[in-house]
């Protein structure tokens, strides 16, 4: 974010349009400064804040979402993705396929509409920065919420193959039999999974956020030209994006997956107001 | 506020301590400017946000509010000023006194207190304007909520007297009697009030807010240099006011009150950290 954008402009006022992020921890969250930027580009009244919820508040916060006059959306993150689903009266299909919601907004009706956006908005990042998935190989690494996320996202660009790795086999095959008629699926064996034949490759394991982790990836066997893409945000850098860059691959970091969502979510909550 | 303080150049993030100011309806109030700027002058990384609240969310709200690791102050205004006082822990003397609360805070234990300014603040901000109260006889008119807090802050600073209007007669004894040992006071008869013998008035009725209202004292028995105060802020010159600057009475606005609060409010809140 430029300096320019950092400074709000807008002061908040009674009138203002409540959005949060909820999540437990909630420190580490990026949305208000990329929201509220983006608000005050745009000369709209609204503003996004951080609010630790946790599990036992849940259900108390989305009630009190729902009959709150002023507070028009929510940002839902760790770890709340599933529990909120049960919560909202209608999924969007993304959010059906995906088994998770990370954004809320009220319809006409005063309902509660969930969907999530984190593989949209990652796969919105990779575009912008030249990568295209059409007819590629593809290699997930993680069938966790963020690697369900991205490979239902991915699938919808027509790649040639989804490969599925977890250490978890059985969450590895759920993922794959979600994405059956959708795209060409598999899961990958047991070991440290190799890269070799694939054109992209995707970290959506929490692999790299501590120095201690281990490479999700054997990264001897990238060839020069395949995209290593990481969602992990901190480090920006992360080891696998490094050992990436020095084997000639393309490293594509974790911010643009989040930088890329807000204007999805601003079109998603306003959504409610058209 | 200047322009200059309008601007908010710390942006908020995950680790901003959230304020929020709660009550049904939310687009009337002033805190958030009030607060954001203090903060922003002060360098202090948090933010106030409006949250409309429903009395059926009331409870929720409160215990959302206890719960959340981020969520360090609430501001509370009509209809829940009386209502919460059974959901903090504790009251501080002048909340007990008044029998409401428009501020809660944490406790190193996690515990929430309660306490009311608008009393102590609209002191505030007649002393601000060079207005004194000691050995004055001042006339309460309306002895609701706002009645109360300004009747109990005004009793603190060793007035002749306090006489107490309200066109419930029963509310206004009630008053008179929670002020009994406190200070010398008395109930005026029904009828339009007579400002004759008094050297403050102050309006804690909402005339004055509506075009239509009447004036809530008889404005023909105002002597010059009389101090009139008004707690109503929307419009900043009410009738009341008006007519009394035309008779050569010391006519003292609405915001004061809050703007001499925001201080007092920031050191309770701030009471939690030290």
């Amino acid at each position: 974010m430029s300096r320019r954008a950092d400074i709000r402009v807008t002061p908040v006022s009674g009138e203002t349009a409540l959005y949060a992020i909820i999540g437990d921890p909630i420190g580490q969250v990026k949305s208000p400064e990329l929201f509220n930027a983006e608000f005050a580009k745009r000369g709209t009244d609204a503003i996004m804040v951080a609010l630790n919820v946790t599990s036992p508040q849940l259900d108390a916060t989305v009630r009190l979402f729902r009959e709150s006059s002023n507070f028009r959306g929510l940002v839902v993150t760790v770890p709340h993705k599933v529990a909120v689903t049960r919560l909202v009266d209608r999924l969007e299909t993304q959010a059906q396929r995906v088994g998770a919601v990370n954004a809320i907004r009220k319809a006409h009706d005063g309902s509660l509409i969930g969907n999530i956006f984190d593989g949209t908005g990652f796969v919105a990042g990779l575009k912008k920065a030249g990568h295209h998935l059409l007819e590629k190989r593809v290699l997930v690494l993680g069938a966790g919420g963020a690697g369900r996320a991205v490979a239902h996202a991915v699938a919808q660009c027509r790649p040639r193959s989804i490969s599925i790795f977890d250490i978890d086999r059985e969450r590895a095959d759920a993922l794959r039999s979600s994405l059956s008629g959708l795209v060409n699926a598999e899961c990958l064996p047991a070991g440290t999974p190799s890269a070799g034949g694939f054109d992209v490759v995707v970290n959506c394991t929490p692999m790299g956020m501590r120095a201690a982790d281990s490479l999700p990836v054997d990264v001897g066997t990238l060839r020069p030209g395949v995209v290593v893409a990481d969602i992990v945000m901190k480090p920006a850098v992360t080891p696998l994006l490094k050992a990436a860059a020095m084997r000639g691959a393309q490293a594509h970091p974790g911010l643009p997956m989040l930088e890329s969502q807000i204007a999805q979510l601003i079109a998603f909550f306003e959504g409610a107001e058209v």
